[in-house]
């Protein structure tokens, strides 16, 4: 057989900026499709359904189905994509996270295109092709499809409430730590290292943070934001999995979803997770409580009251939930480091309750 | 038919670091090449050769054939192409711009894997899928297809001359003006943007001149120089042609390729095109100048007593270089403003003699 | 963006022959495939467990779980794949239809590799990027991938019971008035016609009809019939859908599925169905009786007792079964020729009871 | 690395019938292509272009340029392709072989659709990847893509000389020998083998062999022969190469361009090599022979004086043609078998002189 050369899925069309939504109706007649469902987050479809339905019908496109879902059951989504239609031509998320993975897994299982309208910046989630559901009562991340289509609405980002744009900022920002988990489980034998990807990810966390900004709700600093985190789909495509984007500070914050009594926003487990873990690498640590010193991020954080012991919990667990792999706190030496930390840093010690 | 999603091909293997040159051997063989054929450019033969088959022989690959070349004229790599031997299975391009155009395109040609193994950081050559070509007589940039591996050793590229390393600033900073013509054309109803090509290309530049530095061979440095021209690659793939990272200021340096009695490297002098087109652009000029500066661009620059002459005729001849774009160039008036720039900009007037 | 040309997923590798079973191991092998997951279908596993795990163990492949199954169950499925170690590397049909469709789909949620080992030819479906699984009580037909390996051990195929050659043969034979009623509605405007697909569809079908037998257990005769069910993989891929395979006789088999109260094999009530509509559409029904008869088809069908009245019912019944396509059964007076044909032909009279 | 499944590259479009060349407007139409070049075989242009020209108006797409030539010189190819308006979308070639290839390599080099209309059914260059150029000197099969879009009109196939189709066939026919080749060489520890391309190229020949006609000018007969011709593109992008199309026959016929007074064409070569090479294989020689006999291919090759003596110098030459080969032909015995053949078989003995 010849050698084969990696090919990667990427989307046909990505439009970020203020203004963005109402071109969703051109953008998916340049893609002749010509009839769409459509799947709303909560409290979405009375914000945007007007904006939306008004541009589809310009550029004659049909709505054949519209609803509101934050379910992330697989077997919910599996009913739901063999429900919808037989001549629907692709499924249209708008909303969150959990809009935008229910949308995604439909889109996935229907083997249609993905349209994906993201209406916060509060994780990369819109830019993978991964979806984060619930199976047989487990979260888990299942396999799916690159968006085929993304529209970002910077003035729909900046409306959102802050919380978003800082679980957005703990999920970019995490990469450091995941990049440096992927390198020294590579060093330790495990899995193998794609320095495409691996750069790729380096400049969207890079970039952004060294991104000149006086408010977090700045278009620029947003736009960055929301950049940054779609350049992480890239670098998971060309990787083959999600190492460039998710190191032991993920492995903590799925850990917390499951023993946390109130759960935060994946990118706040996240980010606090990050800025621990990157103290225990001792690596880049400064450059991560100054970012989130100066985007408020902490100051969000201390409003929460989130229990210290729930981590220490988490971080005990953190190995189990992909047992396959070998970042940091696959070694009981940095397990017992990370615990430490969170008795002794002053910033986590200020941080959590 | 179904809609088909857009796939773009991507390197099987990337390796950028101090050291990397000796892993060339392990990274074919991981990929199960056993024969391959090597194409230096002129000098690297010597300083490389010993390294590269001793690598290769360790991990039991066969050299077929080796040689020099800085033939950039397409029926002699047509020639070469189909003189090589029939069980080859890689072609191996080792060096500049010339060995690596000259390598990558035999390899399209024939359909097999094309190594790249830059010496220099002088150009984003070595990311992109296209080579720079005489056909006719005349440079053509022509198809090919993107590297199936890259190798960049950042000791080689460290050692090489200084002006190589300006070449590949020069190159790289003018993704900010590249950039600009490409939104500017694109609303004036020419072409397609892509925002996701557009960001990547971006962060490439942005994350790179955000990067702290003492000197322009710091490791640190060099690298981010490397990794920003590398994403050009996925920008201009993603894009499918040229657009992220050829504007205006690539005009002027094709037109100075034909006229120019002694042309500099190509990035050199599409560097201080993206000085005089960001000052005609009125974007971001600040920021190139700058960079310029603290790098030792313009120091360098002042070294070759550039005739400010050719600049002028390079600007009237620039919009013939490519008729179907629509560059900030392509108008008379943008036209008439560069070259008053050249008489009166106080910087271009120190710089050009 | 540029015009994008169509590609479509092949096998890896395809092994059709006497004894081809044992190869197993050492097809996996060089696909650097070190650890699998097999399931089998009922019966399989204590006839072909100790040929396979004796292979897979001489190539270093190791067995991560092995079961049997015959689920098809779109929920349980859906379990069992993210169930399997995470380390697995691919997943092993080996049976019927139900066994194949069921490692298919997991392998497609997981998106790993499916290695397809069918012990009968009973349908296509081995070679399809589909499976027929139950959703929400429905039989459905849902997308997954083509195989990623396909091995066809003539010998097991020929011990297999002779039913299920029988019903190899009706649904090969089908693609007779699968491809009428595709080119049919496309003539009243319905769908796309892709002249390639079509005529791999056409070519497999003639020339397994024309291929000289003494009795249907020739090895010659066997491995045109696969290597026919094979090419419907290919066709149906270059179609993006089944419309090569699977017209108005298809829909009154999913119609029997859903009414009959003792349902056959798949290919024998399509092979029924397909003389029926053949001779609807007055089009090479002399040819589907002669292969019918000479095979011993409908001698094997007149021992079922099969109602004439399901079929009846199944024609009525038939145009839901896809509202969205334009068969003859479609148009109401082709249903009435139809059900008239039951009470009239004397085949039919002979063959349904 | 994830395991990579193989794709590979279809045609977006194919239509073959009667009456099929004026659609081609309305298929390019729907691919949206707007501009197009035109290539024309000698003669060819004022037979065609008058319908081409109205059907590409009607369906407001602009010919660019058009032109005849039965150039295969590989460097006036390059020439050409990037002479052509860069706003070219697509090239169309029309015509034989040659012109085919011409439009076929162009295209490939400037890496836009290839959109191919044979006016005769004389090989089955029309269906795949490869262009017979001539490189300093030598004919080479050069790596190029297969056709985006084919349209096989069958009344201009039936209206073209007889020879063509003579050719055709002879072309066709030698999958028989070309497949055994094929597997002998793989038993023998040289090259892969692919059981889909294997099973595809034998459908294609045997449905083809196996069709009823009462004259080779039958369009049921013409359409069996385009088609068989065309599913060798298939087979050959499976195997990543000729081998199921092109085994030792082809070599002889290779040979023979090279030292023939008067070259055959290429299928009518190759047609009679097939049926030597089959009496050395003693494999199937009486299906080919009688194909030819019923189909007139004997007949005519009597017509054409073809020096016996020629034969046998090809036969001497034909391992070196592709020395990593390992056909019949490549070894000693085979070839003198052969060489007693051409004097001793009667049939050698009536069509040679």
């Amino acid at each position: 057989m010849k050698a084969m050369q990696q090919q990667i899925l990427v989307p046909n069309f990505v439009k970020v900026g203020k203004g963005a939504l109402p071109y969703i109706g051109k953008l998916l007649h340049e893609q002749q499709i010509t009839s769409v469902v459509l799947v709303y987050g909560s409290g979405i479809f009375s914000m945007l359904h007007t904006t939306i339905s008004h541009a589809l019908a310009e550029s004659g496109i049909e709505i054949l189905k519209a609803e509101e879902t934050e379910d992330t059951n697989i077997e919910r989504i599996t009913s739901y994509a063999f429900s919808i239609p037989n001549r629907t031509q692709a499924i249209v998320g708008i909303g969150g996270g959990k809009a935008l993975d229910f949308a995604k897994y439909a889109s996935f299982l229907r083997d249609m295109p993905f349209i994906c309208i993201p209406t916060s910046s509060s994780s990369d989630g819109f830019s993978s092709a991964t979806a984060s559901l619930m199976v047989d009562g487990k979260r888990t991340s299942v396999p799916a499809k690159i968006a085929y289509g993304i529209v970002v609405d910077i003035d729909i980002i900046k409306n959102a409430p802050e919380k978003f744009i800082y679980s957005g900022i703990g999920d970019l920002v995490s990469k450091i730590t995941a990049i440096y988990d992927w390198i020294y489980e590579y060093e330790h034998g495990v899995g193998e290292l794609n320095d495409y990807a691996l750069m790729i990810a380096k400049k969207a966390v890079n970039s952004f943070i060294r991104t000149p900004f006086e408010s977090i709700k700045d278009d620029l600093f947003l736009k960055e934001l929301v950049d940054s985190l779609a350049m992480s789909g890239i670098a998971n495509e060309m990787a083959g999995g999600s190492t460039p984007s998710s190191g032991s500070e993920h492995l903590i914050s799925h850990a917390l979803d499951k023993i946390s009594t109130h759960p935060q926003l994946h990118g706040v487990q996240v980010g606090i997770a990050t800025y621990l873990m990157a103290k225990v690498q001792n690596h880049r640590y400064k450059r991560v409580d100054q970012i989130f010193t100066d985007t408020g991020f902490w100051d969000y954080v201390k409003t929460l009251s989130i229990p210290r012991k729930e981590f220490e919990e988490a971080i005990d667990l953190s190995p189990t939930m992909k047992p396959y792999r070998h970042t940091y706190l696959h070694e009981e030496q940095y397990r017992e480091k990370a615990k430490e930390l969170l008795r002794t840093d002053p910033r986590l010690k200020e941080i959590l309750v």
